[in-house]
């Protein structure tokens, strides 16, 4: 009964059915660009004039082969944060009226720094980290309910969870995370991972609201902490509401019947691929779930950068992660992120670009000496390390060295930096939450634990953690798929026996591994040698990497013996970097530790040494 | 007592006393730069002053810390060819005289053009091809004598038995030769490789003379083909004459006590290598035996350039073949490189750059977007596709794909054609005096040699054969070392009961190794698409591999089905290339094949197709 007298309320209404969204739902005055699009959806409702109060100028009014949307688009040059009143008249007669907000940008907004290599990011998997709040995890206007039970089922991680160990997360020395995506997705069924997005204004109330992901980023802030937004760039959801009643055929890539791309990515530059095979890999949909936005269509590229912005401003971001980014139309995912970086000059972008070669990589950070063969810029700030990952993914169980295995593997990543314009500005990992988990690649070894951390700690770039890693989570993804590597937290849940959260929760293993890993990472906060300072290393001899990390002020000595066995090396041949140096301080420990000879390692040992 | 009357000769002739060497021996008019600088060798020959006949001038007259040496610069620009006149003399008396010629250059020498991808390189290791004239065998003046019974002895193969079988490498349908370094190599011990050269002005007496040389040359100019010398600009032999009595201390990379190269080459482009690291890969030695050149010695580097240039005039060369190039000083070989191809400016020089990604080869081009990152420019017009190479020595056993194996690594290595300044000017190979021989690696396997020769025949880039290939040579480097990929070709030793230079001679199986290889080779000079077309290729899908070779004219189609089983294809998907056409013609068998809807393939065989 109550289902039907709703129904009859939209039907009848005029005001509610002839405006049922508007996006931006409000704006900000003062942007570097002043023009903003607004999209108006209602039945019908490109019937009508369209005309805005205060004398503000109405740049243009788009309409599509869909008479339910209008974009206009108002200049705010200028202007003082107000209300504007837009009314929708036909034959000069008012059929309804529409309020809309141009706000106070908050002070500075526009040289908002982003993340950078001094920071730690902490990757969250948002529905599996820590259930917050329990009321919210089956909320009445979406679909999936709660099922922990499930593998693939939502489990009722939310924000609240988040800001609740944000100390956890500070203590274990990360000062920024990146929660995998929090805007509704409302798949029927397997939505707990959020990339599916079913509307990109809104939080999906199983993690929040919107004033909740907005009190996360002011809790972070609080501590000195940053927020890193996933942003889904390449597609929706099928259940975005848009894509039920689309504004134009092509804001979505079409085809006679259903395509999939060839996740070939290679082909957005090799100058031999066949048209088709690149137009399948950009043009193709990542799942059938998930329909691919058309960035080359001014209205969708308009749309998704606004909403970035729109978020930037509205939940005081630091940056964002972009998902699938060389997935994207190649001009328009670049459009998209100049536009962004055009507002923020400071800001920073990581985007995902899933490649197995530095040079491919490369191409796709901003300014690319390699894009610039072909004339492309994406001007994304930052990429991902996947060939240091691939390589850290093997090589702690190489312990017998060749040419090209054991830890010369590392060695050799790293001697093709030269290649990226901004080295500083790449993110490394050893795992995130598409790829197997470090501990079960090595069972748990926290000798191998302690080396990949110590690399990855004081390596060049931006060091993000996994959510768990830090306690020794395992997880089989090809066994058991995604689940396997998405696990519940322990202690994220009312009566987890265990809770990881709390050194009086752990148990002496997940102890033993987050204390290391704390201890690390507080450590390199104090260090700018490691945030900024240049590398210098040397070819690994039996199987030993010996690096430095130094500005004119300081610098730190790495060594990571790779072999089972213990090493001695000479110091001699690293003169360059010792200098006159006598002894440094292993930074884990305190101690002073001679250097004027010779230097023995345990096996499988890491020590990180500030030169005295 | 022979000996001694020579030695008293040796003291007290003054002539023959004081100018034992001269180099180079000649000159040549009408050079792009018209200075050359002398050497004149003989003892205490720098207490001399220095004086040239017919007015022209001296331009420096260079001493250096050994008196034994005087390098004299003239300047030939605009003079005609001549005779000179050298007077040496001290306090004004002449000590002695030295007639020099200018000579008259061929015409067009200048414009002389290389080698390039409408040529087949046929790769001849120099000693175990074809012993012509057994009356060199073992030269009195060099120490090492014939001695087929060694593996690593000297074999007896000369430049005699080159010439006696040019009319097979043309029946092959190769149209250039490479054959490893001629130049005298008076190593006393392992010389037949000739990578250590004790004098670069004269061939090898067991391989010939300079005569014969340039017989050579003349040979294959007569059949249209060409001669590219193997240039060695990093190391010379211990026994080279120049060694035993230095010009200067820095002629060599000196060491206290011996230092090897690392072989690490990255250091060479790596930002963050230590520069001890960069040095040792640059200045240290290849092997104990082979010092290490000082190209960043003016002196050197000129002596390298001119001895190189004389070369090409003397014996009318088409092109260098630069052995490992990347480990010469790294300004030097760009200079070297530079000062040959600007008097040559369509000359080809392929440099050995041995790495394992395209990026780090690709540096190494002439003219390289990845170089001009560090302001680099080598100059080299041509590398070598050492990663074909490796994706060719494995891809044949992956008969079950995946992401990263099987068909696709050699779709892979295509797919960063890009990052090469001039892709069509890349040498490509499956195998080289260096490697694993190809047909050990597939044990013989027919189908498989047909695969890759297939691959070699119609992808972008020069091929390059290495000789025996055609008639199934194996031998395995790894067990047996280099002797077992250096085997001496059957039917090129007087008495060898196999000979495979002629039809009768070869067995069963060479006949059709050598029938199939000469009639796919022989199809590739009547095809320009193949030489210098665009390529278009397709993502394997089931491990087959469909690739386009075109011109505005015409269009080459060639299918690899890498799986044991036979595959059927759409043809639908290649629409981009195939256009209209409705069959093509199989280039081996001249057989019409329809392409309207599908083409069924055997389990690992290839075709090539001519779209009609």
């Amino acid at each position: 009964m109550k289902k039907i007298l709703l129904f009859c309320l939209i039907m009848t209404s005029p005001l509610f059915a002839q405006i049922s969204r508007v996006e931006p739902p409000f704006w900000y005055t003062g942007m570097h660009k002043s023009e903003v699009q607004i999209l108006f959806y209602g039945k019908n409702i490109a019937e009508n004039e369209v005309s805005v109060s205060n004398n503000i100028p109405i740049k243009e009014i788009k309409k599509t082969e869909n008479p339910n949307y209008l974009f206009v688009t108002i200049d705010t040059k200028n202007i003082p944060a107000q209300e504007l009143l837009f009314t929708f008249s036909k034959n000069k007669k008012t059929s309804f009226t529409k309020k809309y907000s141009i706000k106070e940008r908050k002070t500075n907004s526009s040289q908002r720094k982003g993340f950078d290599a001094s920071d730690v990011v902490y990757l969250i998997m948002s529905d599996r980290f820590a259930n917050g709040n329990p009321k919210n995890d089956s909320d009445p206007t979406v679909t999936e309910k709660y099922d922990r039970t499930k593998p693939g089922g939502r489990h009722g991680g939310d924000i609240a969870g988040m800001i609740q160990h944000l100390d956890y997360i500070k203590e274990l020395g990360a000062t920024a995370i990146w929660p995998t995506p929090l805007c509704e997705d409302n798949d029927k069924a397997y939505s707990y991972h959020t990339y599916g997005q079913s509307d990109v204004y809104k939080i999906d109330p199983r993690f929040g609201t919107n004033e909740e992901y907005v009190q996360l980023a002011a809790e972070l802030h609080k501590r000195d902490m940053k927020l890193i937004m996933d942003y889904v760039t390449n597609h929706w959801g099928a259940e975005h509401w848009m894509i039920k009643d689309l504004p134009t055929y092509d804001w979505l890539h079409q085809f006679p019947g259903y395509a999939q791309t060839n996740y070939k990515m290679t082909t957005q530059f090799d100058s031999n691929a066949s048209k088709i095979d690149a137009k399948m890999c950009m043009d193709g949909w990542f799942v059938k779930s998930m329909p691919d936005l058309n960035q080359s269509n001014p209205l969708v590229l308009n749309y998704l950068i606004q909403n970035a912005i729109w978020w930037i401003e509205y939940a005081d971001l630091d940056g964002f992660r972009v998902d699938t980014y060389s997935y994207c139309d190649k001009e328009g995912i670049s459009k998209w992120t100049k536009a962004i970086t055009d507002e923020y000059p400071n800001f920073n972008i990581v985007g995902e670009v899933w490649m197995h070669q530095q040079a491919q990589m490369a191409y796709w950070q901003k300014d690319s000496k390699i894009g610039a063969i072909q004339n492309y810029n994406s001007y994304l700030p930052s990429v991902m390390d996947f060939t240091l990952h691939d390589a850290v993914s093997t090589v702690f169980n190489e312990n017998e060295a060749s040419w090209d295995k054991g830890i010369v593997k590392v060695y050799d990543n790293f001697t093709n930096d030269f290649l990226y314009p901004n080295i500083n500005n790449i993110l490394t990992f050893v795992e995130n939450h598409d790829t197997m988990r470090f501990n079960e690649i090595y069972k748990n070894d926290f000798k191998k634990y302690q080396m990949a951390m110590t690399l990855l700690a004081t390596s060049r770039g931006i060091p993000q953690l996994y959510y768990g890693s830090e306690i020794g989570m395992a997880g089989n993804k090809d066994k058991d798929g995604d689940a396997a590597i998405r696990q519940d937290f322990p202690g994220g849940w009312k009566g987890d026996t265990n809770n990881a959260f709390s050194a009086s929760g752990r148990t002496p293993e997940q102890e033993k591994f987050f204390v290391f890993t704390s201890k690390l990472f507080q450590w390199r906060k104090t260090n700018d040698a490691i945030h900024f300072g240049k590398t210098t290393h040397y070819i690994p001899e039996n199987n030993v990497y010996v690096y430095f990390r130094h500005t004119d002020k300081k610098t730190v000595m790495v060594v990571l013996n790779n072999n089972s066995k213990s090493q001695t090396i000479n110091l001699a041949r690293f003169k360059e970097n010792l200098q006159n140096t006598t002894s440094g301080k292993s930074v884990l420990d305190n101690k002073t530790i001679d250097l004027t000879k010779e230097l023995t390692l345990e096996g499988e040992t890491a020590i990180i040494l500030e030169l005295n």
